[in-house]
């Protein structure tokens, strides 16, 4: 077993908290290069030249620790959500530092360690790891822009002593990372550890129906073609079909929605709205797709709409390398027996772009309440310090 | 029969479309006190003053042409919605200058014509008649502002000629208003005249689902508390609902809806849109109250939201008078027999507020297509003088 040492651990773990604290709670705003998000990437390439490791600050601005020759990558993201909670990537990187040092320490194995720039997506989604994959060239990546019309490109040119070289990824023979559930089920079971066996793929798109604006008193109810009861009738049969088509596991939703012209004494004629559903299985995702494509050209030709479709984003379900999650199941049963299970991420991280480059497992630990992305974000810190034990006990053992 | 000159109507209708022409079909562009709205105005003083009525241009601009002694009042308003058509507000006071100018050549009935100000709101609702029935104090009306911030007060002020009197309300025997309908029964059943007998009533509000907000994929369906399937199953619900209560004429609306976040990725936690119901008879639009309460309730209930109803609009349903009435149906028979129905108003006109001072009644003339605050709202010009013919028999009846 690693010497790791849970204090030293948790200390930092409240250190980086410090940069961009909100004042309300473990809250932490602390987005892609911001003021908080470059200092605390300046402490963290401290902490890793204390514990011995080389640091290179990729052109985006990711930070890594560099072991010497072929290694094990461990590691997450330290940018935040605009309001977010202290854990949230946070934990993978102290983590990844405080097994660095205990393996440093302890003379072996090679752990080299990581933190992600603007995993949250102020610009695209998990830029600095889909730019280092090749999922997103630097390039096109330099041209997204914030909702203030910041671009990528001005943003990491704003941040000091990047290299203008990417890390060779062959170095590394894998990568580990722990992360919060950001979810209710490890929390609701009161289990301590989820190993994750795929993260969801995603599809993403928006429908348009396009009916007829009218006036709300004089247009009888008979002649309308109201495209938000467009909307409420497609989502109402969507849910009849699904049933025999997803598991427990499975989800959509419609998050977003945009009537026009928006006014309480007018029959809306437009309603585009966002489809978004989320599987670990390709073929589930398919037949998902054809149910919500049928489900909503029929409603649009029984009532008389015009349909659009947007562009669907796609992202593939990814599953996790069966010997580094074996690694991670055996240490889980070690560390809390009974009390883990296997589990999909329905949320993307930066293993999904890594899953291109190198085999990949993620561990979970409970989030109180379920709660992310908002300041009010916690784990009980015994549990910070099982997931903690448990990825050491899995890096001890791939060697 | 009064001494109507149908080519003289159509040539000071088309005259008044040239303030604020759209250069888009027929459309205009006249909102209450634009440059093209107090020109129009200034152009009908002219008008009036040639037809031997005495101008009056009461403190918020609204312009009445006054016979002398007691009359019966006709017209309606001169504004535009911002992209507005020819004939909403302009028919009736075009027909009212006609038939009073026929009147004075025939050497009777007295007859007084308006056209009123910021009937189209931008300001507020109906305001220029709601000041002068006293439903609005002056007061409040001036602290009323426009999207862009610019008060009544001030705008009114920009108005040349005004008087700082309003015009005695007693000397009207009543008030007669020529509109085309907005909707499309007339022009789908190829009727000529709908002769109105009540201006439905309106209720209004704002209901607020407030859940969960939660990430999107981490989030299981079981345990979500989403806000738009809040609003969606209680849409559904309420057509149900609602079934046994309304008739062909009744009309209910959900035109507004904010999703909070409103974003794809994120289970929304608030939804509010806003639930609008009209009919022309009071105890209906209780009744279906009541019901929008119980569903909302029982969809919060249920599903485990936090249910907030906003203050609720009330305009109450105004019943047309009956000899006023009578004179219009009367005449209708005698221009276009069977080809004439009564029917309510879906829409508010100024004769809502009228009926507090005086007795009222509305007639109706086809919207092709059913269009109307659009460029592309018109009526055939043989309609129009058949509702112009229809409105002068029944000014010549009431004598």
């Amino acid at each position: 077993m690693l010497p790791i040492q849970p204090a030293r651990f948790l200390e930092d773990l409240h250190n980086l908290r410090g940069f961009g604290a909100a004042g309300l709670g473990k809250g932490v705003v602390r987005p892609a290069y911001s003021e908080a998000d470059i200092a605390a990437r300046g402490w963290l390439a401290a902490r890793i030249t204390e514990a011995g490791l080389r640091v290179h600050v990729d052109p985006v601005g990711s930070v890594f620790g560099l072991a010497e020759g072929p290694s094990l990558l461990l590691g997450s993201h330290s940018d935040s959500q605009p309001e977010g909670g202290w854990l949230d990537g946070a934990l993978g990187v102290i983590a990844a530092l405080e097994i660095a040092r205990a393996a440093r320490e302890a003379g072996g194995p090679a752990v080299s360690v990581v933190s992600f720039q603007d995993e949250e997506g102020r610009f695209g989604v998990t830029t600095g790891s889909a730019v280092w994959s090749g999922s997103l060239t630097l390039k096109a990546a330099d041209l997204l822009v914030d909702r203030d019309g910041v671009s990528f490109g001005a943003a990491r040119a704003s941040m000091p002593g990047r290299s203008e070289m990417f890390v060779d990824p062959s170095q590394f023979s894998g990568f580990l990372e722990m992360h919060i559930e950001q979810g209710p089920v490890l929390d609701r079971e009161s289990e301590a550890i989820g190993v994750v066996d795929a993260i969801v793929g995603i599809r993403d798109m928006k429908i348009t129906f396009e009916g007829e604006q009218n006036h709300a008193g004089t247009t009888p109810m008979q002649g309308r073609r109201d495209a938000f009861q467009a909307v409420s009738r497609f989502n109402t049969l969507l849910a009849d079909r699904f049933a025999n088509v997803v598991t427990p596991r499975t989800v959509w939703t419609i998050g977003h929605i945009s009537l026009h012209p928006n006014a309480s004494s007018i029959v809306p004629g437009r309603a585009t709205f966002s489809m978004q559903w989320r599987d670990g299985d390709a073929d589930r995702l398919g037949r998902m797709e054809q149910i919500i494509r049928d489900t909503a050209q029929e409603v649009a030709s029984s009532g008389g709409f015009e349909l659009r479709f947007g562009p669907m984003l796609g992202l593939e379900p990814v599953k996790m390398d069966t010997r580094l999650r074996g690694a991670l199941e055996t240490a889980a049963e070690a560390e809390v027996p009974g009390r883990w299970r296997v589990m999909p991420s329905g949320a993307l991280h930066d293993a999904t772009n890594l899953s291109g480059l190198m085999p990949v497992a993620m561990l979970f630990v409970p989030s109180i309440g379920g709660i992310s992305h908002a300041f009010g974000e916690d784990t009980a810190e015994a549990d910070l310090v099982t997931g903690l034990s448990v990825l050491a006990g899995a890096v001890a053992a791939l060697g």
